[in-house]
């Protein structure tokens, strides 16, 4: 027997081929005396038609046949413009392959719905339907379209450690490690590590994951994260934007391209955004909260309530730059022209339901700067070791850099309600299994 | 003025045309009245010669320009056949961005050596040597050779979770982590993850960090490393070698397509592995060592000293098959053939200096032989919750998977005497910073 065709081949081949597939058995439905089942496999689902068995066995062993079951189908091509795709395949005969439980903890066709705890807890279930499924071929075109960007703009792919001893935002957020005999901690960033990268090889991107003990429950906070870290020699803040923008329209134009079925399921129409997109001062976004009633402290973040506001006042996404110095990393320097802010700059999808996708900007090169800068956010700077000490060592150019969110980016492309949902495995407070 | 141009492109433009650079004074050299520098960015270097300043001032700034100083050059082109790469640049004006120490810690022009501690200390001058970043310019085309054959091959990106509460391999390698209160584990691989994804993909690879508090110094252990993770289902162990084949073969073309100057600069002339390569058992490896005197224990995995005897009778990289059951993780399950062998298998670099370069196989899918092997190597079943309950629950195919490390890769094909060469900032029981 030939190789093994796959269910979304079926209708290249000519009514009355014989062909081979291997898959799950992912519904069962009777007609009189027709069976009907949908075969299930990594590139879609076939209709397989069982009309009259003839021998005792073969009865025998399509009652058998559960849902989830894998089995192997030998049947013949017929098309039909009846049929799902447009195409069915009249069984000749079946082999079991691995059988599964009946009935399963939930049912993985997308009719029935189960609930968010019970799909993570039978995550190797939940992956089987097609809208979860769809998700995990979005996550993968985001990042191939991401690479995309960084290939043709000549970035350099690097990976740095995930267990460091000195963090990079300060103790609050780190998960310790026990390290052969001493506490260190997981990398909340690379940001001391890619800005060491630039000076070798200029423009660096990594896409790794990152860590926070988030204590947070809500529907954008995870502890484990993946990111796309950028950092770029010579580049200023305005660059940065630059980059974002060209980086996103990658992303959201490989996606349309490579996941038609999957945006469909999810009914969307996926808009590229256009450059540039709108970009306001942190002290516009405050103006902008203040018009709806909502003062903002000027020396800290926005509050996720003014935040909402500024965000529903676009439809594409935007910037916030000049961020206060004083509610900022302390490896950001003061602005040239008021050193009460700084170049600090996050990117973010509108709307509602939009949230903040990446922080960035230009970095600070002076450790002089570094060192009081450390002091006033409660660092001592001689635990800032090496890091402190490249700059004093110097030859260090200008360089902006942002870590954007790969979790969040497929969250609102695809429009879903919790980060969670973007995640094969998601680590939370409440979540350490599967 | 213009756009910069970076060094590896001066050659493109006609005698007298005015150009921008930017980058580090790698070398300076004086010759009389004329000095050189050796200008270096990120694509190469480039000579710039300084022929009588006109002004005062002139002579002044270019007198406080030393070693690794980051310089905007203006400059005319001029071809020249002596000049390093054909073309040299005369220097019109030049601008100090940002100063270094002098003397630095090292220099980081190849020529003047340093030891192996101390590059690594000053990891961020050391990536600014021409034969470190040539490493890591491989390093990147490794991934991306690996990558084009996934993509070319319809496989699924997948990113796994690296806090886990269940390891796949015992205690003695974890790293624990506090986890919200919890003790957890930093992931030793993907294994049981990379498992759960092919019930909705099939095919799967994750490229990703690994963590083993391996305690032993040698030339190829690392606490933290990078590897390809790759499973597939309905592949048999025959299948696997074919896939492993394909890999390394699309990431050696690449390497030596995108590398030809790195891989001049350490005189390699990569050779591409020719299919299939060669494939012996266990037993055969044994019987190997045995002719040079060397008894292997048919229960245990191969010793340093009888894989060693064995790789040097290979001359590209080669299969060992049918390891013995009783020496490898519970997942596997018995040969049909002989319940005292497997079906893992290894892939190695051959030669004095070569290594294990991928483990993997197929994988036992039946839950009560799970339990059994779990029971054997000390694992409390009950322990592996959800990965035990999954091949309850069934529907699982026959599917195999390996994990190929990417440091060693790196570090067979530039022939690099130490894995810690490969790493940007690597991790040992020893080394925890930069």
């Amino acid at each position: 027997m030939k190789e093994r065709i796959y269910t979304n081949e079926a209708i290249n081949f000519k009514d009355g081929s014989t062909v081979k597939l291997l898959g799950w058995i992912h519904t069962i439905r009777e007609l009189g005396k027709i069976i009907f089942w949908q075969l299930r496999d990594a590139k879609g689902i076939v209709q397989i038609v069982i009309i009259n068995p003839k021998k005792r066995d073969d009865i025998e062993l399509i009652k058998k046949i559960k849902n989830e079951f894998v089995v192997e189908i030998i049947g013949t091509i017929s098309h039909n413009e009846k049929a799902p795709n447009g195409v069915e395949i009249l069984l000749e005969s079946v082999n079991i392959i691995a059988p599964a439980v009946s009935p399963l903890p939930f049912s993985v066709d997308d009719k029935t719905p189960a609930n968010f705890d019970t799909r993570l807890k039978y995550r190797y279930l939940d992956i089987r339907r097609l809208k979860v499924h769809a998700i995990f071929k979005v996550r993968g075109a985001v990042i191939e379209g991401a690479r995309e960007y960084f290939k043709s703009n000549d970035f350099t792919e690097i990976h740095t450690p995930k267990i460091i001893s000195v963090g990079a935002e300060g103790g609050t957020t780190l998960f310790p490690v026990y390290y052969f005999g001493k506490e260190v901690y997981l990398a909340q960033s690379p940001q001391f590590y890619k800005q060491l990268a630039i000076l070798g090889f200029e423009k660096v991107f990594e896409i790794a994951p990152f860590f926070r003990a988030e204590k947070s429950r809500t529907r954008r906070h995870l502890a484990e994260s993946w990111g796309i870290d950028v950092e770029v020699a010579f580049a200023n803040e305005q660059d940065l934007m630059d980059i974002q923008e060209d980086l996103l329209i990658s992303i959201f134009k490989y996606v349309k391209k490579s996941c038609p079925n999957e945006l469909k399921l999810y009914n969307i129409d996926l808009n590229i955004p256009k450059k540039p997109f709108p970009r306001i001062t942190f002290h516009e976004a405050a103006k902008i909260a203040l018009e709806h009633g909502i003062k903002v402290d000027l020396n800290s973040d926005l509050s996720a309530e003014a935040e909402a506001i500024v965000r529903s006042k676009f439809d594409s996404p935007f910037f916030i730059t000049e961020f206060p110095l004083s509610c900022i990393a302390f490896y950001y320097g003061p602005h040239e022209k008021d050193p009460s802010l700084s170049y600090k700059l996050d990117l973010l999808f509108p709307g509602k339901n939009g949230l903040e996708l990446s922080s960035g900007g230009r970095r600070c090169t002076d450790p002089n700067v570094l060192i009081e800068r450390a002091k006033k956010a409660g660092i001592n700077p001689d635990s800032l070791g090496w890091y402190l000490e490249m700059f004093k060592v110097g030859g260090i150019p200008p360089h902006s850099g942002f870590g954007m969110g790969i979790d969040r980016l497929v969250m609102m492309i695809l429009r879903l309600p919790n980060v969670q949902e973007a995640v094969l495995c998601p680590r939370t407070i409440d979540i350490l299994s599967p």
